[in-house]
């Protein structure tokens, strides 16, 4: 079943697609099949599951099951759709013959081992040749829509911080403050948590991955967040480490370290910076300190639509910033069995440096709960 | 960085270790790489992320980072590993050639082609091949202890049903509701809904993946809901329809047709049955009531570990049904514009018919809230 398009894309969306195809023409790309729910969704507005869209020079055709058929008419009228009756695999093969391609670029870093050699049999003679991540690249740069998303979905995760972090209790268990931690972002309009929140009390928050258990809080332990909330499909993701009562000395320490890594970090944000020099000053800042080995993982990574995407802060990382980039700055140090701090934010590499989108305070006097 | 075992294994992990190690013998495959983490999961207990399990037929090898270092020697002391300070690939490679292997099967449903064309680059001389999905084969089929996981995770989202039902008010919106949902299911040791909640009101419902929004309950209307707890990583599925104070009349009809549709498959179940005979059964019920364009999806799937998993209950479904496997029945009958009702329940293949495993009451006279 085929669909033939009505109106007019957003500005914003129009805009997206006339710069892939831009690239699509140097790259002499003929068509490219996008099999990313987030890809398609950045070019389209379309939320659909288990589809595929299909971009030509002339053609945007979401191809798709009898489920989603309604919800692509009303997110995206101004798209084509193919509405397949068999399998998602001979529906594009079909569309693919009925435009008489001569060959289709798919997504190398998305499609499975197997999903290609399927793709390459049906299509056959039409000839698969495998994309550079195109939309990766695009999706690296943040259109002022992008930007607005992702501040609403900052706005959401600290109204629910302020609020979880006033009805926290000694006795309550790591897991019972991250549902009620979630439940705020929701209630406030989050469709989900932007991935598993993250509560870890005393030595847990020595784990930079702990899950939320049965752990308890207690008088003078000190407890991490790590959390984020999804609005409008896009992500934030901020992490801050509370005293119960009071911080830790031990604890305080590290927090004042590392929140000067942070604010130096920040501080070395500009467009045309390498995002390895920007690591590398968070991370000589906690190595003088004495942390070097304690600061385990990267500085950060690009936020969008996905909670980790292009470009990534780290020791190894090739990126060089540029404006209109959004990432988070999260240096942090872990004591094994003791508890570790690391304190995230929310930044936009602007024209002339940075402008930090989320803004709960980080004040180690105002750290208590 | 290695380290070398200690202990043993839990016996129901054991048990599926050995059967996959038996499997890739009569395969004749020498080393299996797992990349996707609930197979690793399933097989070790090993709950890491970015990470790749090697299977030998003398070795278990997870190959991870420092974040997971600690959380592998909790989970899975008995296995070893190898903790990477370059990339994954890199790791994975220098694994292999160390254990002098002539050839490594990879998971072609779950390797990306770019992964793929890496790990062939860096992985030379030893010659990658396609396993059959050996895993997902043993995973259709649960043990003991799985059947428990989703029984636990379906008493916390049955529980999480009967409490938010009590708090739904006229004027609430779907996405208040879902907030609710979720809470509860977290609150009782839920680490996460078992996929995003859908709560729809009313002409929402005929949509069979609406998102929950900002529509609100009104007295007479009706209120769909498909939701479902992940608990130790197992999933349960379910779905219920209630009236708001009274079932509205058209969908009280349709409530009744698609209650006994379910009732019939589930009648029908047992091993050895084909999936799609289950599904027709179900299917011919709905048809011959005159709805057969509105039960517009297939009959059901597997659930354990994902909440979609092998095998399927569809009309080109040629799985057969075998004792062990655990199954959602959910029927639907959806009209646009007006409603829809689908019915879901978690089914066990016994050794001769099914046991339900969900037990929320379906009567039409107590779906009022």
């Amino acid at each position: 079943m085929a669909g033939r398009r009505t109106s007019e894309p957003p500005e914003h969306v129009a805009g997206r697609v006339q710069r892939f195809r831009e690239r699509m023409r140097l790259k002499k790309i003929e068509a490219t099949l996008l099999t990313n729910r987030m890809d398609s969704f950045y070019l389209t507005g379309c939320t659909a599951e288990d589809s595929a869209l299909l971009v030509t020079p002339r053609q945007l055709r979401m191809i798709s099951d009898g489920r989603f058929q309604d919800s692509i008419d009303e997110e995206c009228p101004w798209i084509d759709k193919a509405i397949r009756r068999g399998s998602l695999v001979a529906e594009i093969a079909k569309v693919c013959k009925r435009l008489r391609l001569s060959s289709l670029a798919v997504q190398g870093d998305v499609v499975s081992v197997d999903l290609h050699r399927e793709l390459r049999k049906a299509c056959k003679p039409i000839k698969l040749t495998i994309a550079s991540p195109i939309v990766n690249q695009l999706r690296r740069i943040k259109d002022g829509f992008e930007i607005r998303a992702i501040e609403s979905a900052s706005r959401v995760a600290e109204a629910a911080f302020r609020s979880t972090c006033r009805s926290i209790r000694v006795g309550q268990t790591e897991q019972a403050i991250a549902a009620r931690l979630e439940y705020e972002m929701k209630k406030r309009g989050a469709s989900e948590p932007a991935f598993p929140s993250i509560v870890a009390e005393g030595p847990n928050a020595a784990l930079p991955h702990a899950f939320p258990g049965e752990r308890c809080v207690a008088a003078g332990s000190m407890l991490l967040l790590d959390w984020g909330a999804c609005v409008g499909f896009y992500r934030s993701d901020l992490t801050r480490v509370v005293g119960i009562r009071r911080m830790p000395p031990r604890i305080a320490k590290i927090y004042r370290i590392v929140l000067e890594a942070q604010e130096k970090a920040i501080a070395a944000i500009r467009p045309g910076r390498r995002a390895c020099d920007v690591d590398a000053v968070a991370r000589a800042h906690i190595r003088k300190a004495g942390f070097g080995k304690e600061f385990s993982h990267g500085l950060g990574h690009g936020l969008g639509l996905d909670v980790h995407e292009a470009p990534r802060l780290g020791r190894q990382s090739e990126d060089v910033l540029e404006a209109g980039m959004v990432v988070t700055v999260e240096p942090g140090i872990y004591v094994k069995g003791v508890g570790g701090v690391r304190i995230e934010d929310d930044v936009l590499v602007t024209a002339d440096g940075a402008r930090v989108l989320t803004h709960l305070n980080k004040d180690l006097a105002s750290a208590i709960v």
